[in-house]
């Protein structure tokens, strides 16, 4: 039920007014910048209403498309909704929606696959152009103006600044005891300005806990009861757990070897089914008193906080399942004082990454026997989601780690490679790489040492000969041996797969 | 001519030796940490004396090799002579040599190719074993035992610090006004004990001007009067200057823009004909009080200090031709006050270059249509020499910018590809591409509006029709439209060279 307390200052109450009153507001051919992350925070009403307006257009001859600017993945009401309305003509930087992906993958939508740390400041750099409308989700206006953030921060702060004019949605279903949760950073600048952010650890707050904006741009304020996306995730199945085992034993090892502490180094773990086994499995590990300095809180790490082997995690956003959302909402207070949510610019920012000293833990699509991997494109061309956080991680990382299930489809396609279909993370940022069938240890391994590291620990026994036989032929045909490739079968498992709907030959 | 007096320190004037003295006290199969950073300030007589031995003991029968770190690229008397006695196993983090290079590519050297920044924060995580030998030159040693560095500083202190025992050369070339021109920061750590490095200006000192070396540790001090290699630069041709033509018009319409200061950002630049035209161009162009935060200084960015239009540079090393070596030599003093030479993990730090907002300029191997850049690996196998730092600066610049001549061979090799045989910097890390053909600026772009850009910008038009139709093709039958291709094609113009020596259908 929509809470019209939320709105709590008097000067802005009289911009309050439907979804629909606030889409007329946007014109076509222009630039939104829209909140949301990993499907939390985005705004649920104006985008839905901005689709039924622009399908009305349409249905009477006009053409009407906007490009979209959000903080990572959004859900339905937005990316969805103005997809099916033939309504995008242009979206950065990320997307997981399916019927967004299908236009982007039908070459009907154009879609810039960016760092999630880069948004911002590539933003304010200038050159993609103004960002004519902001429409940002929040949990509640306060007397003064300044808006409590929602459950995902994004490139919010960004948006508000840049934005030509403002729309607001005033979430109530979101909790009000968010308040106090965020740490907005106002300190960054374009260089010659820039100096060093002053965060030493996951649980430094180092800004306000509201977003500043100013009052003359808001147009609309629309009040809103609606929940974030939550969808379930499936439960870890025996390829998620034997993959935590081996990254777990990893760790153990690297701890007895004196190479991390023993309550390791602040986390960062991808979002899915593989991340929450990992997590699990630190939830009955040996660890104590660990931190999280990520995007993105999803159920495992909320088992954690709630075990207390997780002190305190530092994300941009949550991504949480119904029953987690829940648990979440039901101690919410609680959990404001071991969560901080920043501006993504900070959560992934490579100086505060690399200085933490991270240990990143991202999914994968695909690895090549060298270890480059494929975080986005499947078969080299067709888009998944993108690359997100991954880079920005997995670059500055203290180790960075990629997991995958060695085989997809029933077995049809391998995820290690004779060479990647596309490159997303090159052998320098790839130091681990996970399956169920074990662990390779890529660190400080030539090309050739990488890939018989590889084949052995991580390949499928199905597919494990056929690599092999691959990497002793090209190790005697090829032009040269730092990565020694045959050139005309390097993509020919991708292309079989096109033809013939498997990898096997 | 050897200046007995540069060994200051009389505790420690009784470990000079001779190079063969100081070479009989490195083990086989040990690890050697050696000074070095694109041909300057590497050892001289230690390295060939350690090659000589190695001859000797492979005649006895006897097996010797070592392992090589370095800062980056060194000289005939290091790897060139190490290789060619066969006596390096494993080589780290970048090679130019020619002799090594072959080793390599044949197979016969293990090669570990690195982010030039992360060499010394890895040494410290521990994995890539102990250090048992430091040899390292030096221009001269204080009376207190400290040390001036030479012409490069690159992983020095790293190495000083790791090292078991340490062996300096003390060379007399060196000029002795070097003294006050380094910046040795000692505020490095392992997380989770990092902390801001606090640089805010490309002329900021953080630092101390000497290295610090436990002086028990130091078990051989020779005495050398050698100079770096500083091989000549071939003099800027039509091809480098179209290229340096293109890229001022770009600065000077950002500039107009609004998009950078009227004295630009931090200058970073590769080395290299192409890089030094570029320089070269900026000495005639119309922007005032430069900065350069770079790697390395070469001869174009002297002549720059030389007229006042650079301000001041920063880098690890020096890598000049002869007569610009005898120039800054004739006028070290100047130049002293200049200039900055500070640590690889410093000036090559993410941190630094993301805050100082540098303007990246590196040099490719190859571009496919999406801007996928190849840096290292000819044919997607054949190490050329390293990535270097190209990756530390492209992805945290203000603007990444790579330079190629859109041909090489005499026309049998097409830098602009339809897909890159190798990866090292993705499309994300890739914003603007150079040829003599023209300039292609992609930011914001999505891949297939990026693929249009280069084929019209930077292909050569012997080559832009056949990429043309590639990818009209790849539109019509790729498996998905955001990167679209044709597996079966896409490394076809490689194989095509490898077979025939031509891309050339």
């Amino acid at each position: 039920m929509v809470d019209h307390e939320r709105v709590a200052s008097v000067g802005l109450r009289s911009k309050i007014m439907s979804a629909e009153g606030a889409a007329a507001l946007v014109a076509s051919g222009t630039t939104i910048g829209m909140s949301g992350f990993t499907g939390s925070g985005y705004p649920k009403a104006v985008p839905l209403a901005l689709a039924s307006r622009i399908e009305r257009e349409h249905a009477a001859g006009n053409p009407f498309r906007v490009r979209v600017w959000t903080g990572a993945s959004t859900g339905p009401e937005l990316d969805g909704a103005l997809a099916k309305a033939n309504g995008i003509e242009f979206r950065l930087p990320y997307n997981s929606d399916p019927i967004a992906r299908e236009k982007i993958n039908r070459g009907e939508m154009e879609y810039f696959d960016m760092h999630l740390s880069q948004v911002a400041p590539m933003a304010w750099q200038g050159f993609l152009g103004p960002l004519d409308t902001a429409v940002i989700e929040v949990t509640a206006v306060r007397p003064d103006g300044s808006l409590v953030p929602s459950s995902s921060v994004g490139n919010n702060k960004t948006w508000l600044d840049r934005a030509q004019q403002v729309i607001i949605e005033v979430n109530s279903w979101q909790n009000a005891a968010l308040e106090g949760m965020h740490d907005i950073y106002y300190g960054t600048a374009l260089p010659p300005h820039r100096v060093p952010i002053p965060l030493l650890r996951p649980d430094d707050r180092i800004g306000e806990p509201c977003l500043r904006c100013d009052p003359d741009k808001i147009v609309a304020i629309v009040e809103t009861c609606v929940p974030d996306r939550n969808l379930p995730f499936a439960s870890p199945d025996a390829v998620a757990h034997a993959i935590a085992g081996h990254l777990l034993e990893f760790f153990r090892h690297e701890v007895s070897k004196g190479r991390l502490p023993a309550s390791l180094l602040p986390l960062q773990s991808g979002v899915g089914n593989i991340a929450n086994a990992v997590l699990g499995g630190l939830l009955d590990g040996p660890f104590e008193d660990m931190t999280a300095y990520t995007e993105v809180i999803q159920d495992g790490m909320l088992d954690m906080l709630v075990s207390g082997k997780l002190r305190m995690a530092s994300a941009t956003a949550f991504s949480l399942g119904p029953d987690a959302a829940a648990r979440l909402n039901a101690d919410m207070p609680h959990f404001r004082d071991k969560i901080i949510l920043r501006p993504q610019e900070i959560s992934n920012h490579p100086e505060l990454i690399r200085r933490l000293g991270c240990l990143a833990m991202n999914g994968m699509i695909e690895a090549d026997i060298y270890g480059n991997v494929n975080s986005t494109h499947i078969m080299g061309s067709r888009i998944q989601n993108g690359i997100g956080g991954s880079g920005d991680f997995a670059r500055n990382a203290y180790v960075s780690i990629f997991v995958a299930h060695s085989i997809a489809k029933d077995g049809r396609i391998s995820a290690i490679v004779p060479q990647a279909s596309h490159v997303d993370h090159i052998t320098q940022d790839v130091q681990v790489v996970v399956t169920e069938q074990g662990l390779a240890d890529l660190r400080g391994l030539s090309p050739k040492q990488r890939a018989e590291t590889i084949i052995r620990n991580c390949a499928h026994p199905d597919y494990r000969p056929a690599l092999a036989d691959y990497f002793r032929r090209a190790r005697e045909h090829s032009y040269g041996q730092q990565s020694p490739s045959l050139l005309n079968e390097a993509l020919s498992w991708h292309q079989r797969y096109v033809e013939t709907g498997t990898m096997r030959s």
